[in-house]
């Protein structure tokens, strides 16, 4: 089961796999954000004019927009080369929801019922039988073993090609449980902005998530306009194989590197090499990529999105079964980062907002 | 032992490792390239008018300017677009030289040298004793055991930050055994113009190299003009660390990820998450990479660079005991993939003929 277990971890931190079974199973759940309608629309001249229109004016986006400045300024002390401008982002909670779950575990969900018809075997069998009957409940009985199950009947056994195109599909199709919108409009239109006007700016953006790496590959580019190589995140072993004189890579079931917490610092130096001057994140599993960002020498940017908007979104911290704020939240305070009331910072939360107010034109 | 074991193959191959000590032990070298003299200037339109001017007209480079013109034609069924333009390149025998040993393996013993002041047991203990009284036959005695001690001390134990500037401070005096050049000038002048010439078209260029990957990022910049972020490579683990309240990542003495063979491509997967449309090495170990690319839809380009010149620089292929070309050079062939002729085909070899030729103007 070690294998399983650890494969388990590609979707779900530790701390969330003990944990996930009795959330699941809790009805009531906090304030969720419902189908919306769009808001008023803004003047257009003011997006225009505002690299950061979805932002409200505040403390927030006044040290976003000073730090920019600041490290763009040639023949100043602070002035940093482009090649150097590395900013990274977490993915779950940063630039999209996380809300009632992982969206990744979300796919594995929806990915059993779509295999179904391939495992007869299934409807005997638990965790499978129970949740291809709609019982989520009873589907996650089985506790651990029962969750990495699903995990490995989802994410390994197939061609690295192969899984991408499923995830690709499911993309496409699949709709969030409360809002009713595709996934890849649960996105943050802030962080979108914010994203771009730093590319704008001669940064270089990368994601470094929990997440598993070729999931978020799937939508990073476009979504985000991250390209692939710019996407770290967990990863499964994978096998090489000549299979009819072709290369293929075959996914298996065993984890290769868990990106959270420590795992953040030591792949931003694996992969990227050089340390970040600005880091940005939402929960304790980020905490260590921005403590390695600030530890750098010259100007840091360190920057928490805390979830304070239970009507827009989700209201969540210290004690949530994901995307825990705790120490990190502490630790924002005493070095004086930035940390991000989305209540009060955020101007709109969701791209779909933005594109409910395109399609209203 | 395991670790230590483990951590050698980041320097060395394990075929390398069990044949290395033999073949430091044979005085009779293949032909080596002494200290030479300029070649006669070429013309300066030429050489302004050419980007792989280093190259002789032929089946090789015509190649290369056929792939380059086909994906680059807008509006053809081959067109690439540029995201997608992604080059691979093997690094040692690759992009610079890897006789009498791999570049790294020198820094290694040369380290050893520079700490023996704050080790006063070396001097009663193998390898270390030996190796400090100059007699690399008696280092090496203790076999693959002596050789990974040789590592472990010389690779592990220290910060990231102080690793880059130990190998920075190396590369800015050390001279090759025979040619007496600085290592960074030892990269093959013609491969320079050939990266030069790709990412004039577009191309984004990644080494993807047993090498050390901290060890290639501190020359690659410079001399390849390949940012750290495209650099991927053999690394240790590393273990993250506050110090008196400063992230730190230190180097330890266990393997993390050996990028040969099989781990070319699915290092290319992990990072890069795109497959490359052309891939250059030089050994049977670069063969699953070139491989990988070839297996993808559209136009590919796969390229060995065969080492056939025992004057200008080093003549080997199916029997030697660095970049061992058996396999690859058959499979080349079989698929008609490019093999360049280095004594044919590159007019110049070496940065340092090129430096010669600008001094002596």
């Amino acid at each position: 089961m070690i294998q399983l277990k650890h494969l388990a971890s590609i979707l779900l931190t530790p701390v969330m796999v003990s944990t996930l079974i009795g959330t699941i199973l809790v009805s009531s759940v906090q304030a969720q954000p419902k189908e919306v309608t769009a808001p008023s629309p803004a003047p257009k001249a003011a997006v225009a004019a505002d690299p950061l229109a979805s932002w409200n004016d505040g403390k927030a986006k006044q040290s976003i927009l000073d730090f920019v400045k600041r490290v763009t300024a040639p023949g100043t002390k602070d002035f940093v080369p482009e090649a150097e401008r590395i900013a990274t982002f977490d993915n779950d909670g940063t630039l999209w929801a996380e809300q009632p779950l992982y969206f990744q575990f979300l796919f594995a969900v929806d990915r059993v019922k779509a295999l179904a018809p391939e495992h007869p075997e299934w409807k005997d069998n638990e965790p499978f039988a129970s949740l291809l009957s709609g019982d989520m409940k009873g589907a996650l009985a089985g506790g651990e073993k029962a969750l990495m199950e699903i995990v490995a009947a989802t994410h390994a056994g197939m061609t690295t090609d192969d899984f991408e195109k499923v995830i690709k599909d499911w993309l496409a199709t699949a709709k969030h449980p409360t809002t009713k919108r595709p996934y890849t409009e649960m996105t943050y239109q802030p962080m979108i902005e914010l994203l771009t006007y730093l590319r704008a700016n001669g940064f270089k953006t990368f994601i470094v998530s929990g997440g598993g790496v070729e999931f978020m590959r799937a939508f990073a580019e476009k979504v985000y306009g991250i390209p692939p190589e710019q996407v770290i995140g967990s990863s499964g072993k994978q096998q090489f194989e000549m299979r009819d004189g072709k290369a293929v890579l075959v996914k298996l079931a065993a984890l290769d590197f868990m990106d959270d917490k420590d795992g953040k610092p030591i792949a931003i130096q694996r992969v990227i090499g050089r340390r970040p001057i600005a880091a940005f994140g939402n929960s304790d599993g980020d905490l260590q990529m921005l403590q390695w960002a600030a530890a750098g020498s010259g100007p840091r940017f360190c920057m928490y999105v805390h979830h304070t908007d239970a009507e827009r979104e989700w209201a969540y911290d210290r004690v949530s079964h994901v995307g825990k704020l705790d120490k990190g939240l502490d630790e924002a305070k005493e070095k004086s980062w930035t940390v991000v009331d989305m209540k009060q910072d955020w101007k709109r939360v969701f791209t779909f907002e933005k594109t409910a107010l395109s399609e209203s034109k």
